[in-house]
């Protein structure tokens, strides 16, 4: 019954089911290619890699697995360099600095890496499939991609962003909830105004697209994918779900603070990379909370070393833990086992409806 | 397949579909009596009622029906009398009672109706089902209402609260997610901790409960209710679905915006009660936004005047005009077409899924 379905023959997967692009380490080539050698959709997250590491990435997945993965990115967007405010922030997490024995960080020579550089990399590879969210992409991006047959697919907070996407020539759509985990995809509102329920966000985005919207945000179990195609998705995308499995490169805290989560542990915070995201409270998010950050990637670039240094001395309370609002239904198993559970928990779901609404 | 629902045979009706009490004029009589009559489940909004005027709204019910309904009310919980945060906030709101044509107003004599007027009504009446929210129920009138054989159903934002609830001896409980509308039932977190999604809440829920789950939050037809099932809830609340119909109690005003909002017109305000609850972002809620305003109900009897003349001479930027975020599903028809559609809705969405997942 799952290959029918327009997501999955478009990707040429078995199951329309996505690992997301979670960028910064736990979506790995080893992950990825886990995920699409059982059947579903396999996601490099490449968003903070140079071009030569997403080379890297996709040659190991290559090397891994025959069947289709994508590259996700960050589209680029404008953001302010304000020396005031780089120096506000500097001073206050100098004393985590001092705490982690780092001296005074130098300024950063870049604050992202070249989205033209990885790019290039996505084209010469002639990666399957491409996913990207942040916003829009340039037409001269979209027209490369189309010349190849790369399958593209962006991220949608909101109708009016999945309208113009579609307008924009994404072959399909992701519709991140208010639930899911990790940076806000939003780009056409506010963020606070953005932020929609997965129950009302993907049947209004439905009714609106006439491309197949995936969905995302809060889908941990066969439930959650069965709920999802109730609600008009035809596929499904997530993230916190293979955080936790073994093939996963999240930092075990990380893993450790998701699997004990509850669904009251996580909150939406800027501290981290200066864009919100939904990520497990910590120190740092607490600590930081009255503080107006720099911009996203600029903030983001200013924590890496405190991130970094946290992450080899154990320290989570410096770590951004990101994950959606499911974390009490997360589990620890590989990526295959995952697979094969949400796979046969849908169609039990289906199939004990289908039987009469209980 | 419906009448086999637990919901549906602990309520006596043929749909497990409630419609949300609604308190301060939608969950009318009327409209409790059209849903309850149609095969659902009529709920009389009767927070901010007196006692008598609640039993003449449960006379007048029975009046138009002999099917099962409920009565909803508000827990009491303990709130903090504040002369400085009144003056300050009755100083904020001069100009508005000003330019209403309003003298300055008494200061409240009540905040609140009677709880024990109303839970008079209630047992004396034995209405055949009694939902309320904001808190847990004192174990004295918890027996009254066992022993009148009334179903007893109260309202939960978290897991925790759940299961507090059921230790409390309430036969059902319903799941309010984030995209709910109105007044937020969060009673054991703060309320910023307490906003989950559906498709994160519902499941967790499910699994920590033995009793019946009822989903609330951004259903508006029968794709939200299948959706519903399948993450294991056996019964659905809906509220801003049934607020358009012909026979709610709801301001012209009020269903006008809501039939025209979208996903990203409603917010989470403080500032016509006290209590956070989610509706129509207007002039009062974005003006009021940086005023720290007394405890609920204080600010709700505060407010009260300005909601009423501004009803009256047509002035939609002073009402608190509750929604969740599915308007864009918003539909004007009578209680009875609605309940039809959302049955038939729900049953082809479970029969679409059941061919095969699309």
């Amino acid at each position: 019954m799952w290959s029918e379905t327009e997501v999955a023959r478009r990707l040429g997967v078995q199951y329309p089911i996505i690992q997301a692009g979670m960028a910064g380490g736990p979506a790995s080539p080893e992950l990825a290619a886990a995920v699409s050698e059982a059947g579903g959709l396999g996601t490099l997250g490449g968003g903070y890699w140079t071009g030569e590491q997403l080379r890297d990435a996709v040659r190991t997945v290559r090397r891994l697995t025959d069947r289709p993965f994508a590259v996700n990115l960050f589209a680029p967007e404008p953001y302010e360099v304000s020396a005031e405010k780089i120096s506000r922030v500097q001073e206050r997490m100098r004393p985590y600095q001092y705490e982690l024995g780092l001296s005074e960080p130098p300024f950063p020579k870049q604050f992202a890496p070249s989205f033209e550089e990885q790019m290039e990399v996505v084209l010469e590879e002639r990666v399957p499939v491409f996913s990207f969210t942040f916003g829009m992409l340039e037409a001269e991006w979209m027209q490369a991609l189309k010349e190849r047959d790369i399958v593209v697919i962006g991220t949608a907070t909101t109708v009016r962003e999945a309208v113009a996407l579609e307008q924009s020539g994404v072959d399909m759509v992701v519709a991140q909830a208010f639930e899911a985990g990790g940076h806000r995809g939003t780009f056409l509102s506010r963020f606070e105004e953005a932020l929609i329920g997965g129950m009302a966000l993907i049947p209004a985005m439905v009714d609106a697209v006439r491309i197949p919207v995936i969905a995302a945000g809060g889908i941990m179990d066969g439930r959650g994918i069965a709920a999802a195609f109730m609600l008009g998705a035809q596929g499904v995308q997530l993230g916190t779900a293979f955080l936790t499995c073994r093939e996963s490169g999240a930092h075990t805290l990380h893993q450790q603070a998701v699997l004990s989560a509850t669904e009251e542990s996580t909150t939406l915070t800027r501290a981290f990379s200066g864009k919100p995201a939904r990520g497990i409270r910590n120190r740092f998010i607490e600590e930081m909370a009255d503080v107006e950050v720099p911009d996203y990637p600029v903030q983001n670039a200013l924590t890496r070393e405190i991130r970094q240094v946290a992450g080899k001395a154990g320290r989570s309370e410096f770590l951004s833990m990101w994950a959606g609002q499911g974390t009490r239904l997360s589990r620890e198993m590989t990526a295959e086992a995952l697979l094969e559970a949400l796979v046969r928990e849908t169609e039990e779901a289906v199939g004990r409806l289908a039987q009469g609404v209980r």
